[in-house]
């Protein structure tokens, strides 16, 4: 295909990771807000979130037309294959995580229409912990850092074991008191919303790691030429 | 590239597009089993649906490294090239699909511990709906059909619409009945993973739109060239 129309393939390709790493930063950034809403009890933040989801929709579409261009314009092989397609894939992700920040918002406006269950610690943590993950697996793919995205996969059981420890105590709550029943309701969901963070980034790192090595880390599985 | 290595990419594409109907087929068997091994609290199927992801992931290590054999050597265009791209996006739905049907039997082995907390209907209608979506969606990739596309997306309203009525019935039932508790939030974790099988159907169709037309559904977007 003609080189004169997009000369620069590394260029774009930077400008790709560049783009990412923005929505990346605008995905945690709701991620953050979203739960910061539930420890102040702040409704007006929860509204924001709720309303604010149009950069990364633009983003989002942006990015996968990137994607698409240069697949079609510069036919790249090997890992620069498997970079763009992984590019695609990251950026589903992000945009997922981004609906999943409105998920936590719709449980804190409900949560916040009742009394506090709790004072509020683990959540935060798993939020700071899902967070991390998210960033260090959109670093590990800008770097191709395999060791930091090994350390993303690594960090999952953590956050795993917080949701667990979370959903006990509140349902310890529930059975005290039938009046937290609903609000410890709307915590349970924004624990496993915050899981489920943990699990795009996940799916980043393993991307990461089958970009960078060929190598396929999901499902144990062994080497898989591209 | 070298055509004699590879010779027909129909050909191929017929193969990819045979292997995801297989997926998806596997997908779907292992979510209706999950809800069978509910609804007639078979406990044995249970644990057959928690041991049985094997073939899947087997399956979505295959098609993934088919897609980028397909990239690589044919360096397809336009519809060709978005329907190897969205075939590498829809075997991400359907592992997902597949998790999500060991998730429903991780909460079908809690909930068989106690005795049923009503009878099952709701529940079901939504495990129908979520497998149709599925199918329906597979169906709209295979055909490149985009009306049936299109239906998918109307039908994911009403699986919301359940999901909330399951949700309002089972906190009836746990304010009433503490000991309604625990097994009514794993009824409560079940309707969201079946609503989230029905995400993944409408994010297949929403792909296969944007295959067939280059139009971007999501987030109500307007034309992007590939």
């Amino acid at each position: 295909m003609p080189d004169r129309i997009v000369p620069h393939f590394q260029e774009e390709l930077e400008q790709l990771k560049t783009r990412l790493l923005e929505m990346g930063g605008l995905a945690e950034e709701r991620v953050r807000s979203a739960v910061r809403a539930l420890v102040e009890r702040d409704t007006p933040l929860v509204e924001r979130v709720l309303a604010g989801d149009g950069p990364i929709n633009q983003l989002h579409i942006e990015i996968d037309s990137r994607c698409f261009k240069l697949l079609a314009l510069h036919q790249p092989m090997a890992v620069d294959l498997r970079a763009i397609v992984s590019a695609v894939k990251i950026n589903t992700d992000l945009e997922r995580v981004g609906d999943l920040a409105i998920n936590i918002a719709e449980a804190v406006r409900r949560y916040t229409r009742h009394p506090p269950v709790k004072e509020l610690i683990d959540i935060p943590r798993m939020a700071e912990i899902a967070q991390r993950m998210l960033r260090n697996a959109l670093d590990s793919y800008v770097r191709r850092d395999v060791d930091l995205a090994h350390a993303v996969l690594n960090e999952d059981d953590t956050l795993d074991a917080l949701k667990t420890q979370v959903f006990r105590e509140l349902l310890t709550y529930m059975l005290q008191d039938p009046h937290t029943i609903e609000p410890s309701l709307d915590l349970i969901l924004i624990s496993r919303h915050l899981e489920r963070i943990g699990d795009h980034a996940t799916n980043v790192a393993e991307d990461v790691i089958f970009m960078v090595s060929a190598r396929d880390v999901r499902h144990h599985a062994g080497e898989v030429g591209a």
